[in-house]
């Protein structure tokens, strides 16, 4: 092994651990802290956030990346991958005052609790402070590590998908708005005519929780190396490949939202698990980017979740735990309900259609308040205003508004595109996998140990070793391509809703 | 401020972070983390562990240590009591090789979960290399620490009681052995006729952790600032006075384990949330002593929670949540077989009386082991000897012997004696308590916020501002003296049972 390199690994091991350690606080944050923790906490988390910069910003890593720069040629292909990430998060982070990154840790952390009471308490007011200073720190330390020709966004966008520019999303998102704005109205206007009201009767929280927990299993997340909670918004988290942890959120009057939640949130674990064991706890062990986390997660959700093959050997257990709500709802009716596609406030309850006209108008707002041309406190209006444009309703409410992501509140800016653009990727792959397997036949047999098999083999186990693009085009021949999504969509809803 | 402890402050800071970082993965690893976890997160554990060392043994904080201690006039008590604990802690540390103490720390925590599945399977054997190895390191750092006149037990023991040496103990115990081992006897001989069996029925587990979360809110444990899992092993931990965590175990044969265990917990849980805001995050943040702390939670548990006067209002509710269960048993029935006393193989689930022979057995197990005079290969069978000679009866199962504390897997000798010296001082305490205040009247009023204003006013605000007999000297008058447990013991069950 490279000397250099052999050096490099004993200086991580700690920024690693310090790493596991804020992500074992935020997910403690997220789903069991006691109410009255989150200030004090806070300062812990603040602290442990300036050992992790002291730890990783030393001149030693600094010295050993340069040097290795002169030896890629020594190095195997997943050494490169390392020094490469590396590279890239230390360039990021050098450029930025560590008190000012600390600073930014505390109140995200705070902003995180802020924002629940918030929607809670339907208060925009009381969130909006918080989010200020977010917006201003956020552009504040992408001016910091703004190069050449990238606008502020660019350099938010390119934590999330550095295969992408402002400029590329702006193309993904007029096809989007090209082809699948008429897709939607033309929907809309068969939506009164499909029966979904029996997916709102009263569905209690334990049955949901026991099927949901069943239903994870189902599709393959391994509870030996898992843990399911409950938290105000379902998310993803992880220590390693071993440690990956779920969370999910049960309201009694909708059947979907948990099953729907546990299914995306499940697909995301299901990546994690299958990164190989001689990645995880590497600079290189998580997903590839967001959009590919992101195509897995909703790979789960829609293109099997809402399939009719999914829920052919499904269907009757669901029927059997609800067999009042359910009585005389055939698969077909059911199916018909979970797809039935109509314009709606809340994104992550959006029907598969409809989903992406959510994130075009988080990208359209998020890129006027990084550019400055939208102020915070203008916000709540200009989220109705889009959601008068692009879906014709207007949320009476900002708990149904602008409250009700928690992205922003974490800071997470430049990262609502990758759910559209992971949803694009998720039909790509699945033309592609067409090719090599029965899928339908698969999840009619209840196989869906095949699935995970496919895509462990094409994109789990490489971690971070490739990027988007270069695992789109090893999986499916090509690089990304919009294309595959529109058509799938056009296919899949014209065949439900002939 | 003297400079040299504002200095000494900032670099605290990360320390005490990863103080609590360390306590969050235990807590995790205890209660929620996923089986296969263990390894990977061990070396995240490990990791930390030596960022934490790194932290503290600075050799800054070594030379601010040095200077303080000759400026202790111009500090505060409370300044003198950080720069003491911290000396403390520093010469402990500064002495033992920081890779073994790494290893150490991964060694427990591997233990942790090997003692679960051991006691799970009733497997000795698989445990046994990991408490060999647990007791020899153990040993070896002792020796590392030992000063003069000390022996190796001593220096155990004075991580959790200062103010006590072995040669104490064993006065105290030999009074414990003496005055109580005839009472236990005598009691025991009465135990037949005292009905019990309706406690062990069937009682839901949901039933019962409903019922402990309302008494646990009742005895004064604040859901604000707490919080309340399941785990192997009840116990209680804390990453600051607003984060407080209990834990329970929930036997559906049994209706006094979980409520006994959640008021013992409490009891932990509210000194942790009386100490002050102002020593809270400090190194004097947490309770005076191990013993100290015991005090408080047997005084909740036993003093309190197996009194007359606290169940007059509570248990009605009781009946209520379990009618079919406890009908027609009346509250004396109850009381009587709360507080019946007779041989048993499980310490936390033993009678108040019996409960100090069940740590006299460990208390000489443990000084055999660290002596070098029992090796762990032999400890079952020494375990069930011992039980024959104090308490008549012998376990037919490791699982209900040996195995069934999770203390020696954590690596904690010279801790089972903070038991029964805090036992003894909830006695001491009480004699106090009851000059200033009508106890039983504040009970039966359901006035537990009494209590705790009590406790908080003389014990719980210090954390370690004073030690163990400092404090007792401060509110009983006196130091700690075994008599007033012996009397209270006397008094309580010929009154019981007369």
């Amino acid at each position: 092994m490279n000397e250099h390199f052999e050096k490099l690994q004993r200086y991580l091991e700690p920024v690693q651990a310090l790493q596991g350690a804020l992500t074992l606080f935020q997910w403690d944050n997220e789903t069991l802290a006691p109410p009255a923790a989150n200030e004090q906490s806070s300062r812990i988390v603040g602290a442990l956030t300036d050992v992790y910069l002291n730890a990783f910003l030393r001149p030693e890593i600094f010295q050993l990346l340069t040097e290795l720069k002169g030896e890629k040629d020594t190095l195997s292909e997943k050494e490169k991958a390392i020094v490469r990430e590396l590279n890239k998060e230390y360039e990021n982070l050098m450029v930025i005052p560590k008190e000012e990154y600390r600073a930014f840790q505390e109140l995200t952390m705070k902003a995180a609790v802020v924002w629940a009471k918030a929607r809670e308490e339907d208060d925009f007011a009381s969130f909006s402070p918080y989010l200020k200073e977010i917006v201003e720190t956020q552009k504040r330390f992408a001016g910091y590590r703004r190069k050449e020709g990238q606008s502020l966004y660019d350099v938010l966008l390119s934590d999330y998908e550095p295969d992408f520019t402002e400029k590329d999303l702006d193309d993904f998102f007029a096809i989007i708005r090209e082809e699948l704005v008429p897709l939607v109205k033309e929907m809309a206007e068969k939506a009164d005519s499909i029966p979904d009201s029996f997916l709102y009767g009263h569905y209690p929280a334990d049955k949901q929780s026991a099927f949901c927990e069943m239903l994870a299993e189902y599709i393959g997340f391994e509870k030996e190396k898992g843990v399911i909670a409950q938290s105000a918004h379902p998310f993803t988290t992880n220590l390693h490949n071993k440690d990956v942890r779920i969370t999910n959120h049960f309201y009694e009057n909708s059947l979907p939202s948990a099953i729907f939640s546990v299914i995306h949130e499940g697909g995301h674990g299901i990546y994690e698990m299958g990164i190989a064991d001689d990645l995880t706890m590497t600079p290189i062990g998580g997903g590839a980017t967001m959009a590919m986390h992101e195509s897995q997660s909703r790979f789960y959700e829609n293109i099997l979740g809402r399939s009719e093959a999914f829920w052919k050997p499904l269907y009757p257990k669901l029927q059997e735990t609800y067999p009042e709500q359910l009585a005389g709802i055939s698969l077909e009716t059911f199916l018909r309900a979970i797809n039935k596609s109509q314009p709606s406030l809340i994104r992550t309850e959006a029907d598969e259609l409809t989903y992406c006209l959510h994130i075009l108008i988080r990208y359209e707002l998020e890129k006027l308040l990084i550019a400055g041309e939208l102020c915070v406190e203008d916000l709540p209006k200009a989220w109705k205003d889009k959601y008068r444009e692009y879906l014709g309703i207007v949320p009476d409410t900002d708990r149904e508004g602008v409250l009700q992501d928690t992205h922003w509140a974490w800071g997470n800016f430049g990262y609502f595109p990758s759910y559209a653009i992971g949803s694009a990727i998720g039909a790509q792959l699945l033309a592609a996998m067409k090719k090599d397997m029965d899928l339908d036949a698969c999840l009619q047999a209840s196989n869906l140990a095949a699935v995970k098999e496919y895509l462990g083999k094409h994109i789990h186990q490489y971690g971070k070793l490739y990027g988007c693009n270069e695992l789109l085009q090893k999986t499916t021949g090509e690089k990304f391509n919009a294309r595959y999504y529109v058509a799938y969509l056009r296919e899949k809803y014209h065949r439900l809703y002939a």
